[in-house]
């Protein structure tokens, strides 16, 4: 069964979505709008929602821009934690996904938040673990430089160890309450953890009851080495980013061979590209909205953004001139650079044409159809073990998420591939992912006295 | 006007009242009892739900009180601002009073949460600045002994200095999400932070919008010199600690004169000191509450919590024996160990008696009666320049708020004592406390490029 996220931000994925007849207005911290998306998405039947995270506002050292783009310079966002907790009094089933660094967080902080959102929520918290890539966090923590990547994903590894060890801390049958007796609780139902490590040095217990889902769940998102190898080791789900579905084969296929090291089976992690679904009634219409966005894109945001994912800047060059060589090697990950000037030089494209084909997906896969093509695709990559779902991007909202979950989802359903119920109350339960069992130590302190 | 807050907690404020036949069941981590203490207590227009908070559990030392106890350990809770996150969605006007500590966290993730439990409930987080007197906490955060109370203050200084300039980086009209030019943001309305201090550096801006009430509500705890200097400068309400009249109202003229040399009026800082309420329809049925409460009591904790407030262990005294003497001086606040034993010596009372007369109120001032009585004696206090208003204790739950809101809330109201409705949305509405402007800084960043 496939697994399907999507985003709480309302602005939509598309960078100029929000300027779109249909998009929404106000949309600045507007919790009227989560809370929509929130029912939306539930009655779709999806796994999570999904809220990603930075700890600083980007891109104001270019004041155009900044001006004319939000969603990813993060200008004012919801607290993740904070949000969700909000938006577990008005859902009932669907997964709370809180992105929440552990570069410059405290475990036991972050440790008690993911428990008592797993409580409020009747367990449905699902941790998205990163390392704060965004070098430009660093200076609202008093670091002049940013963590190295060794050195992020190494306390992320520890971090992530120490929050399980706390969610350890009781049984779930500590709390007896007798009124008769006067005994509230059983100390021998409770374990300090007594972590030294290199990062931290944690007492323990955590003051908060065992999350009804043992742990809350763990995803990543990182795809360098590190990332995919700390995937492999302890995450359950892996927001990942592919633009084709060979290379989504491969991702797929080199995370899931290297979980058996760690002695887990393949389906105990689920691997969700992030995909953009342009869907109409007919195929003309989603023809239609995909065009109408293009128009709606800020020249000059357009141009920065194909020159991220170039590698070059190409603010200097003509709008409506050709893209320029881009043939010269350059460091880390060129491949996304290649297929792009290769498009341009295929297609003759211009700059203005260029970005229009990239920005409406960012990187991510883009569907574009009636609802069987989409659902075509979907499944041809699942089928194809690209992936194990996806974590879709609406380009306008609410338009685009209601029409997923009225024209796509029905024939996803219709497909048995996805559920057409929820099949429990907690998030594990939803997605057939294992309660993790409550490790138990063998200890010096209370038990013993 | 009176300003009233009450705990979150379902337990109930007496130590055996979660024993009582008319106290919930099934306390622990039990998100409904706090949505029924919530609206009962918005039903009787409250202005704070009141959250007290620690990092670590407490008394595991001692398994057999542990096992009896479970409000002072906090074994087991929600963690603030996700559970006020919640309660948000529930209430309309009560405010929400997360405590949260200077001494672990960081500023700008903090004024992140604040900043976004303010707009979640538009315009009702109040922060109850604490710097973790507890030693327990430090363990739980790699340090071996706890941070002294000069440090911990100077860091709480300048944490709050920190987040208030967080709170000021979004001029309130910053978004103004025009569709047609395309413009999301003005970029001149917003402002980094700059701040290099002894404790923190921190750039900003906040990736926040400015809370709908500027700042949250600030409010402290303590009652130490350097707590007092800092609710002086800057807090807006005080929850203190008093067991008499004239000592509240010493203190309450403490704080109130050290305002001045801050430039601050004695009204914009609300004192409200703990106060635990026995009411019932008649002078007798309280009580009978009061007797019933204390028979229910666990002996050893009994002599535990009296050994506390005598700074004496009485443990190896026989129960219903004399009180030892106390004459001898001890370092600290020796006032109520004295206060103990002369009532002791006064009434003749075993040990037993004396953690009876100790344990119902636990330090706080004890109102006893019916709803005329229970009136005259807060009206006594507060006319008496001894308070602005009471932390109110509930010793059972939810027995005591309901008899709270139905009998001495309308006597109160009667009198012109406290508020028949609302005055306003946000919680510096209702409590009539003036919503910070925001500063602008002379800077040499955005504005000027």
């Amino acid at each position: 069964m496939m697994n399907l996220m999507t985003s709480l931000i309302g602005l939509g994925s598309h960078l100029a979505g929000w300027r779109h007849p249909d998009a929404w207005s106000h949309t600045s911290m507007n919790l009227d709008h989560a809370i929509q998306i929130a029912k939306l998405a539930e009655r779709g039947k999806f796994d999570l929602l999904f809220l990603a995270d930075g700890n600083a506002v980007r891109q104001m050292d270019k004041p155009e821009l900044f001006a004319a783009n939000s969603r990813s310079d993060r200008p004012a966002v919801f607290e993740p934690l904070t949000l969700l907790a909000a938006l577990s009094q008005h859902t009932s089933h669907i997964g709370l996904f809180a992105t929440a660094t552990t570069t410059y967080d405290e475990p036991y902080l972050l440790a008690r938040r993911f428990a008592s959102l797993d409580h409020l929520s009747k367990g449905r918290a699902c941790w998205n673990i990163v390392t704060g890539s965004y070098a430009g966090d660093s200076v609202n923590f008093g670091r002049a430089e940013h963590v190295p990547r060794g050195e992020r994903y190494a306390r992320a590894r520890e971090f992530v160890q120490v929050c399980m060890g706390l969610w350890d801390s009781w049984a779930e049958d500590a709390f007896i309450e007798d009124k008769a007796t006067g005994r509230y609780l059983d100390p021998g139902k409770v374990q300090r953890l007594d972590h030294e490590g290199r990062f931290f040095s944690v007492q323990g217990p955590l003051n908060v009851a065992r999350p009804p889902q043992g742990y809350p769940l763990l995803f990543t998102a990182g795809q360098s080495e590190e990332g995919r190898e700390m995937a492999a080791e302890l995450a359950e789900g892996l927001f990942s980013v592919c633009t084709t579905k060979e290379e989504a084969q491969e991702f797929y296929a080199d995370i899931k061979s290297r979980m058996a090291k760690y002695g887990r089976a393949p389906d105990a992690l689920r691997i969700l590209p992030g995909c953009t679904i342009y869907v109409g009634r007919s195929e003309a219409e989603a023809e239609e909205l995909y065009e109408e966005l293009q128009t709606l894109i800020v020249p000059s945001l357009g141009v920065a953004y194909l020159s991220k994912f170039c590698e070059a800047d190409l603010s200097g060059y003509p709008l409506d001139g050709p893209l320029p060589d881009l043939s010269a090697e350059v460091a880390g990950v060129a491949s996304y650079r290649q297929a792009i000037a290769e498009m341009a030089r295929r297609d003759k494209l211009t700059i203005r044409q260029t970005y229009q084909r990239v920005v409406p997906s960012l990187g991510h896969v883009l569907f574009k159809g009636n609802s069987i093509q989409i659902a075509d695709q979907m499944e041809d990559w699942y089928r194809g073990k690209a992936c194990d779902g996806f974590n879709i991007d609406m380009p306008v909202l609410p338009r685009c998420l209601g029409d997923f979950v009225d024209l796509v989802v029905p024939e996803l359903q219709r497909r048995g591939l996805f559920r057409t119920e929820y099949a429990g109350g907690t998030l594990r339960e939803t997605m057939g992912l294992a309660r993790p069992a409550r490790r138990i130590r063998a200890r010096p302190d209370l038990a013993a006295e």
